[in-house]
C-alpha cells in the first residue's frame, strides 16, 4: 500500500486526487493537508466525500508529512513547494510537485515569468518534467517530479509528434486554448464568481501567461532548438475541461494519412491518447472526469497549415490524473491503475 | 461474468449503464441496442466510448437477445418493453425496465396517467419494484425488476421514514421538485434546446405529471393507506441531478434528535443513503456521477412542518446505477459491485 | 430632470439601477456611490458601461449627496441606510431604499430576524412599502420608500389576489422559490463561485430565510389577520431571475374560471404583471431584462389545492427595475418610463 | 412610421428583430412572417412578446408582404431570399437579407462553399454588403442589403484598420472564433441540445465553414488584393456573444501607441465600435443584448505578431441590430434609432 499525502488537499486539484486515490486499489491517504482548515473534516469542506473520508484537515507540515508518507502530492500555490523542499524529504518520500516550482529548466525563465525567487534552484536539475507519455523512463527512476501544467499538458501532446518529425515550423506555432473555470482554482475572487464567468468568455494573459515559457521548453526538446510561439488562453464557461487550438505551417506536402500515420505511431500504445478518426473534432464533454487526451488535426490545403486540436479534463489529465499516473510509474504500478476511469457524458 | 444486453444504449440512461458496466468485475455487455443507430459504432454516438467500446448498435431484437444475454436491461420509451416482454423471454433471461411499464400495480391508473393500453397487464403481479432499500428481499428472486423512476426514488427515499413511522400526516405531503436536463431524454425538440433551457427555470407537468401515482403508491405502502399528494417538478440549468423539497405537517410534537434518530435507524446499513449532519443541505452537485442519495431535513416549529430534502443524480441512482444495483441483487453480487464511485466535483 | 445618486453604485442592483436610469428619459445620475472604488472609473468596473458612463465612483456619504440629487437610492447591506438617514436627508431628498431597513414596521422581527440593531426605528412607521400594484397611492406622496425584496415582490404578486379574496387558507401557504445567483450579490465568497453554483442546486436558509416575516407581513394584510408560512429558497445555476411556486388549500370549490378572474381583476390596470394563459406555466426567461412578473396558477382538484406561480428578473421587478417605477411615481412621471423593456430571449 | 415586414420571425435572429424593432420609435411591424407558425400567435412562440405583440404569424409571401411594408428583413436559411426576390418586389420594398445569399460578390464561390445554385445572381452586383462602419455610403441608396455574417462583422471590425494601414501580413492571418449557441439556430437538433452543449466546447467547420470567404473578400478590399486565411469557429456554452482572436504577423517594428492610434482613428465617430483601453480584453458578457463590438489588441514582441480582439453579441450586431442599422441609414433615421441599448451584466 502506497502511503500518500497531499498538502493542498481542498484546492480543486486537491479534491481530485482524493477522488481518484479513493478509487486506487493500492493507495491509501494518510495526510490531508490543508493550512485553511486544519482540524476541520475534511467532507465538511467537500461533502462530495461525506462517509468516504473520514479523516480531518491538517497542516502542510512536509517534515512531518515525510516521515509519514511515501509520495507528497503538493498541489499548492507557485512557491511552497520549492520552499518546503529539500534533500531530507527527498531522501524519505518522493514527492510529485503540482505546481510550477520544477517544470522550467532554466531558473532565470521561472523567476522572468512567475515573478518570484526560486527558493530550490539546486533541485531544478534533479526534477524530472512528468508528461508520462514522453519521459516515462526518467520518471520511473525519479525523486521529484514536477507535474506539468495542464494548458502545456494538452498543447504538447496535441503537437509534438508534428515537431518532432519536422513536419511542421516551429516558429509559426500558435496555440489558441479554451479553460473551464476550475483551473482558475477555488480562490474566493470576484473574477471566479458565477455572475462574472457564466455567459461570458474572454481572453486572458494575452502574449504573457506563465504556461508559454514551459510549452516552448517542451516543444523546443521535440525540434531541437529553442520554440517561441504565440498562447492566448480562453476561460469558458464551464467546470472542468481543456480545449486547445493550434496552428502552424507545413514544412511540405502531407496527405492526411501521412499525417495520421504519424500520430497513430506516437501513440498506438499510450491508453490516455486517443487519436480520433478523421474529420471527428475533440470535445471536452468526451472526456470529462477521465485521464484522457483526445486529439486530431486537419490539414488545411488552401493556406498550407494543419490545425491540430486537443482536448482534456484539465483536473484529470491536467492535474491529478496525470500525477497519479507519475505516482504509478514511480512505484512501479500498472500505470492506468485508479485512471481507467470512463468518461462521463453528458 | 453476467452478460448484459441493453435496449435503448443510446439514450442518456443507456449511455450511463454502459459507463457504470464497464467499470463492473463481473458484467460484460453483449448487446447494445439502438433502433436508430443500427450498425453504427457506438462510440461513434458517444464519443466517450472511443477506444473502450468497439461493437456497433443492434436493433431490438429482444427474442435473440434473450439467448444471448442473462439480463435485459430496457433503457426505452414507456411501453416498448410491455409489448416486448412475455413468458419465454422471462424464462431465459432477467428483465429489468427502466421505464413505467410495471411500477404501478394498478392498471388503471397506469393507463389513466401514461395514456397507453398496457401490453402486458399479466406481468405487473409479478414485476418487482427495483427500490432496493425498501423491497431488497423481494428484489432478490424476481425475474422482472420495474426500475423506479427518478423523481420517485429521490422522493421516497427522502419521505419514507417519516410517513412509515407515522411522524407526517400523509394528507399533507407536497414536493417540489428540480430536476437536471438529462432526464428530458436525447430527443431533438425545442424545448430542450440550449438556448431554451439555460438561464432559465419553469415548472412543468404541474399537478399532472406521471411520477405521482407512483410516489404516492409507494408512500401508501409506508402509511398503510391511499397518499393523494402535489408534486411539481421543474426543469434546472444543469446536466445531471434531482434535489427534491418536501413539506408535510408533524402529526407530534419532535425534537432534531428524534427525528434524526429515524434516519439514522431506516440508513444506518444503506451504503447509497446518506443521512446528512445536521444543517448541512443537500446539493445535486455533492452526488454527480454517483449512486448516493443524500437526506437531511428541517423542523420548522413555526408552522409544525418538516422540511424533507433529497438530492441524487437522476442518470444514476435515478436510473442506470439503481438498474445496476437490482442487477447486483439478482446475481447475488455485492450489492456496490460497480458502484463504489466517489461523486466528482466541481 | 430628476437627478439620481445611488449609494452602492457597484453591486449588483446598483449596476442594474445605472442600466434602466440610462434609459430613463428624466433622470440622471449624479453621484455612483461605491465606497470600495472611490475615484476608480465606474466603466473600469463595469466595462459594459464603457463609453456610456464616464464618471468616477465616489464615496457614500449621503449628506453631500442630499444636496446635489433630487432622490437617493441606498442599494447597500442590510443597516446602512438606516444607519445614514435622518431628517435633514429626507427634508431634502426622497430616499428609496433597496435594502430591508424599512421594510417591516414591527421593530423587534427586524431585529430578530437580521439579528441587527435598528438604526432608526422612529421612520418605520412613515416609511411606504414599494410594492406600487398594491400601495402605488401611498408611494406618492412618500419620502422614504422601502423598496420590497425580491423574494417578496414575486411571492406577494402571484399569492395576494387569492388571499385577500380569502380563496386560500393562509395557513397553509407553503412558498417554494428559486433564484439566479445575482442575488447572492458580488461579494467574493467562496459559495458564490463559478464552480460551486455552476451544475448545482441547493436549498438555502430552510425555515429561516429573511425574506418570510416580509412576506407573511404583506400576505398579513391581505388576510386582515396574522399569517405564518412556509418559505424555502434555492440557488438555481442561472445569472437572473426567480421563480415561486407556491401551494395552499383552497377555501371553497372553484373553478378555472373564478380564479382566472379573480387575477384579471386584480391585474388588468398593471402593465407589469401578465396573467399567463391557461396552462402556460411562467419561465423566468421569458421575463428576463425586464420589470415583467409573469403569474399563473393550476388548481388540483385531487388534493383540493391552487398551485400559485410566478416568474420575475430579480435585478429588475426584484430590485432596480421596481425602484425606478417607485422614483417614477414618486415624481409623477409615467409609471413605466424607462421600463418598456422587452424581455431579451434567447 | 416605417413599414416593417419579417420573414421568418420565429427563429432568434427573426425574434431578436422584433425586440429591437418594439423599441424603434419609427418602425411598425406588420408582418410577422413563420411558415412554422402560420395563424399562431406569435407571443404563444415567444412568451416573452407576451401582451406586448398580439400579432399572429403568417406565411412568408414576399410578394403579398412587398404591397404592405416598406422593408422585408428575410432572417431564413441560405438560399430563400435569392429565390424570393425579384425586380417587383424591390422596386416596391427595400429588402435587407441575414441570410449569405447576397454577401459575397462571385457567384461560384458562394455556389462552392454553400453547396447551393444560386437562384438571383442578377442581383449580386447591386446588392450592398451592410457592415455599416465601412459602406455606409453605398448603404443609404441601396435597394437590397446583404446583412453581414455574425462571424464577418466581428472579425472584420477587429482587423481590417491593421489590414488596410498595411501593418499587418495579410497572409499571416488565423482567426480563432467562438460562438454562444444562438448562432446555431432554434432548429431542433441533436447536436444543440442543452445536455449536448452544456459543459462542452468544440470546433466546428474547421478550415471549411461558409464564413471564411465572406471574411476574405472584406479583408481583401482593405488589403488590395486576395486574402486567404484560416478561420476556427467554436460553439461555447452560452447563449449569445462571438469573441474572435486573431493573430498577424506586423510588417513593421510598431508600439502600442502607434496600433492604439489607428484604431482610434477608424473609430473614433463610431458609436458601435469601443475601441478599449490598454490592456483590457474584450468579453463577451460586456456587449450582451446590446449593438457594440469591442475590439483591442496586444502586441507580442517575441513572436513580432499583434493578438487582435473582438467581442460582439452575436444576434444583435452579427444579426438583427445591424439589420436595424441598416435600415435606419436606408430611410434616413438617426442611425442609432432603436439601438442606444446598454448591454445588460450579469
Amino acid at each position: 500500500m502506497i502511503k500518500v499525502g497531499i498538502i493542498g488537499a481542498t484546492g480543486y486539484a486537491g479534491g481530485e486526487l482524493v477522488r481518484l486515490l479513493l478509487g486506487h486499489k493500492d493507495a491509501e491517504i494518510v495526510w490531508y493537508g490543508s493550512r485553511s482548515y486544519v482540524d476541520q473534516k475534511y467532507a465538511s469542506i467537500y461533502q462530495n466525500m461525506f462517509q468516504l473520508v473520514d479523516a480531518s484537515c491538517m497542516d502542510d507540515n512536509m517534515e512531518a508529512l515525510a516521515d509519514q508518507a511515501d509520495v507528497i502530492f503538493t498541489a499548492t500555490p507557485q512557491g511552497l513547494c520549492a520552499s518546503l523542499v529539500n534533500e531530507g524529504i527527498l531522501s524519505r518520500a518522493k514527492v510529485i510537485d503540482l505546481s510550477a516550482d520544477f517544470r522550467l529548466k532554466d531558473v532565470k525563465v521561472y523567476e522572468e515569468w512567475y515573478k518570484l525567487k526560486h527558493a530550490a534552484p539546486q533541485f531544478l536539475d534533479e526534477a524530472v518534467y512528468g508528461l508520462c507519455e514522453i519521459n516515462r523512463e526518467s520518471i520511473k527512476g525519479a525523486r521529484l517530479i514536477a507535474n506539468p501544467g495542464c494548458y502545456p499538458t494538452c498543447s504538447t501532446l496535441s503537437i509534438y509528434p508534428l515537431v518532432k518529425e519536422g513536419l511542421i515550423d516551429p516558429a509559426t506555432i500558435i496555440i489558441d486554448a479554451k479553460s473551464g473555470t476550475s483551473g482558475a482554482g477555488r480562490g474566493a475572487k470576484t473574477d471566479n464568481l458565477y455572475c462574472e464567468v457564466n455567459e461570458n468568455i474572454k481572453a486572458y494573459g494575452v502574449a504573457s501567461h506563465r504556461h508559454t515559457p514551459e510549452i516552448e521548453e517542451q516543444l523546443g526538446y521535440a525540434a531541437g532548438k529553442q520554440v517561441v510561439l504565440n498562447f492566448t488562453p480562453h476561460l469558458v464557461p464551464m467546470n472542468r475541461g481543456i480545449l486547445i487550438t493550434a496552428y502552424a505551417s507545413l514544412t511540405k506536402k502531407v496527405s492526411y494519412e501521412d499525417v495520421k500515420a504519424i500520430y497513430d505511431r506516437y501513440y498506438e500504445n499510450e491508453y490516455f491518447v486517443r487519436v480520433l478518426d478523421k474529420d471527428v473534432c475533440p470535445q471536452t464533454k468526451w472526456v470529462e472526469g477521465s485521464n484522457f487526451v483526445d486529439v486530431n488535426f486537419k490539414i488545411d490545403p488552401r493556406t498550407n497549415r494543419v490545425i491540430m486540436m486537443g482536448a482534456m479534463d484539465n483536473l484529470v489529465k491536467g492535474a491529478a490524473g496525470q500525477a497519479v499516473q507519475n505516482m504509478n510509474l514511480l512505484f512501479g504500478e500498472d500505470e492506468a491503475e485508479g485512471l481507467r476511469i470512463a468518461p462521463m457524458f453528458p
